[in-house]
């Protein structure tokens, strides 16, 4: 059990729920936020007032409509979004993308710069982002006193207590301690999160599924990733390298997997994996660090699309995999919903049938599916999203 | 998040804090309870007293021994072992077993009734059940004013929200809405959990689990159960039906399973598995629905013993395809201690080679199990044990 002792902790935990609440709703009068949160007339004027003089939000004395009730004019409460940022920092095989977001989520301003990483040391690589981040800051003029904090969403494993990368197809080397390198060099807040949590935490914010409380997001791509909430909260804390469900086991001695094991999920589903198997038996262009690009993955894509059988073979066994991978999951933690997204979404057409059949042979005859799994679009952009959401869980 | 708005709340967990203190301590003086719940003396002492006053702590003065510090005699507190009565009812196929404990775990009556519980509809179970507690209640003359409630532990499936039962082989029928018309029987509050979960809690109640934060539970017997402790949290709320370890797939396409679906780990690994798969190769006596009994499933430990290498390759199967199930647990949740105990262990000799290969040849590079996986002799008691230790949590 969570130790409930300090009052300052309520009082942060409240403060979180309004700010939260404004970010969700937009504008609303204090009944109206004292509805959404639960909490007391007083605790939301006391709040609120506090939030008022720190610049966080402001009043609005909303007009009455004509014909609307007369009395004295209603006081709206929204959020100031001038008044905090946060940096998001992707980290990926050879690319830093980074992302500002505002105090509503908006994103205000981002960049993507192609440079080498996976050569870099772990000072290297601090010094590396930091001086990335310097440069944005400036170019973009962000007011530091206003950036509550960085995070970096990183392709890969990270170690407990998010202190830093256990593990990353984008660096070399393990246990690079990123977080307390970067915070001492930018003397801001650093957080660190796997991409897949990311995932989760932006696709749990969409309005479709943010009052789901046990949601898996799959993120397919160059590996196969995911993000799970329980009871609402992003489970992550539980220690290293948790919900690498990539790696469980579509069944023993199988495929060659990049982890060193074999007959893992990803060893069939992952782009590298999709693009080796096809490479079997086509004569296909190279690909770099078995990384499979973008167009040379849409090109087997076509191939299915054309009607080429063997193509097509390849992706019912991708989706026979995912299909036994989920049933795995349904039986473990039977979530409300499972959303599949990621840039490796291109291939769901192919995969699909597969995939749903396999999960309903092997379901527990107690649990179902119809409408718990589906496709979400991939947008790039969604990693940082979720990205700067979690910072703005870990500051607000 | 979960809402902290009630300064109620926060008396009631800090009371609970108190009282486990004191139950895994045994007698503390106030300033050592401050050291363990980490709570102010004022709270300390507030609460120790109304404790007091309710007859559930006494104070104890503490003559100094001879050359003892001078100064006034140290005041300890104990917890009042008559002050509250918790009563577990283990339902198995056609056995009823109960356990009363006290205030600090243990047990003080226990008895185990054979009666049909197959045939019986929702409520002739219930009428069934609450006749039995009342009987017990009489026999033992339990103050009924002191008993804090009623725990069924069920083997098979619990609803979710912890409403009665959604599957079990011990009943007839699904959707068994137990908890209510057992508590409006008996006017007592009434709680349910699986008998994997009632392990779990029991397991990390011991001096040497007890403070590990993240821990799995098997219990293998009949089915395969499992139950999670995360951060210190039994792993429940989330919906019916989850953490169904046993239904995990071992394969594609592979053994019949008694929930309808094939390649189910308790496919191979239940004892009415190894049992059917022995009765392929040996003339072996009819076991009853496919539960075949400890005497029974001792005789095939005896052949494996004494070198019979058919016997031996089934238990090897099935700890291969344990081994298989535990990569997966520890790829999705990366437990400090997965404990491996129920009615099962007894085959552990026999399995447990070719369980350790499986899971060391199909880890992350970054996951290692050396002491962490091990087993728990089983004792049928702990189901009971548990289930007290959860109608504490919920009543203390």
């Amino acid at each position: 059990m969570k130790k409930i002792t300090d009052t300052e902790l309520i009082r942060t935990a409240n403060r979180r729920d309004i700010i939260q609440s404004l970010r969700i709703h937009g504008e609303l009068a204090r009944v109206e936020l004292g509805g959404y949160t639960q909490l007391s007339p007083a605790t939301v004027t006391s709040i609120t007032s506090e939030l008022v003089q720190q610049g966080i939000i402001f009043e609005q004395n909303v007009v009455l409509e004509p014909g609307g009730v007369r009395g004295r004019p209603k006081v709206k409460l929204q959020l100031n979004k001038n008044s905090a940022f946060y940096l998001s920092i992707k980290l990926s095989l050879n690319e830093i993308g980074l992302m500002l977001g505002n105090i509503n989520g908006e994103i205000v301003a981002h960049r993507t710069l192609s440079m080498v990483t996976v050569s870099l040391n772990e000072t290297q690589l601090a010094d590396t982002i930091h001086s990335v981040v310097e440069n944005f800051i400036t170019q973009h003029q962000v007011d530091r006193a206003k950036l509550r904090g960085l995070g970096l969403a990183v392709q890969g494993v990270i170690e407990t207590q998010g202190k830093g990368i256990l593990w990353s197809p984008a660096v070399d080397g393990e246990h690079l301690h990123l977080v307390d390198l970067l915070s001492q060099r930018a003397q801001l807040p650093v957080f660190i999160a796997n991409d897949a949590n990311c995932l989760a935490v932006a696709l749990h914010s969409q309005p479709q599924y943010q009052n789901i409380n046990n949601f898996v997001a799959i993120q397919l791509g160059y590996g196969v990733g995911m993000g799970l909430i329980v009871n609402g909260e992003i489970y992550q804390d539980a220690g290293a390298a948790t919900t690498e469900f990539g790696h469980t086991k579509f069944t023993l001695n199988g495929s060659q997997c990049r982890c060193g094991g074999r007959g893992c999920i990803e060893a069939y589903l992952g782009d590298y994996a999709i693009y080796r198997d096809a490479s079997a038996i086509y004569n296909l262009p190279q690909s770099e660090f078995l990384h499979p690009s973008e167009k040379q993955m849409q090109a087997l894509c076509e191939r299915a699309q054309s009607g080429d059988q063997v193509m097509a073979n390849i992706f019912n066994q991708a989706g026979t995999v995912l299909g036994l991978g989920l049933a795995n999951i349904m039986a473990l933690f039977n979530p409300q919903k499972i959303v599949i997204s990621g840039p490796g979404v291109r291939d769901y057409a192919f995969i699909h049938e597969a995939m749903s059949k396999t999960l309903k042979e092997n379901l527990l005859p107690y649990h179902q599916t119809d409408g718990v799994v589906e496709k979400f679009s991939w947008d790039e952009d969604m990693t940082g999203l979720g990205m700067i959401a979690i910072i703005q869980q870990q500051t607000d």
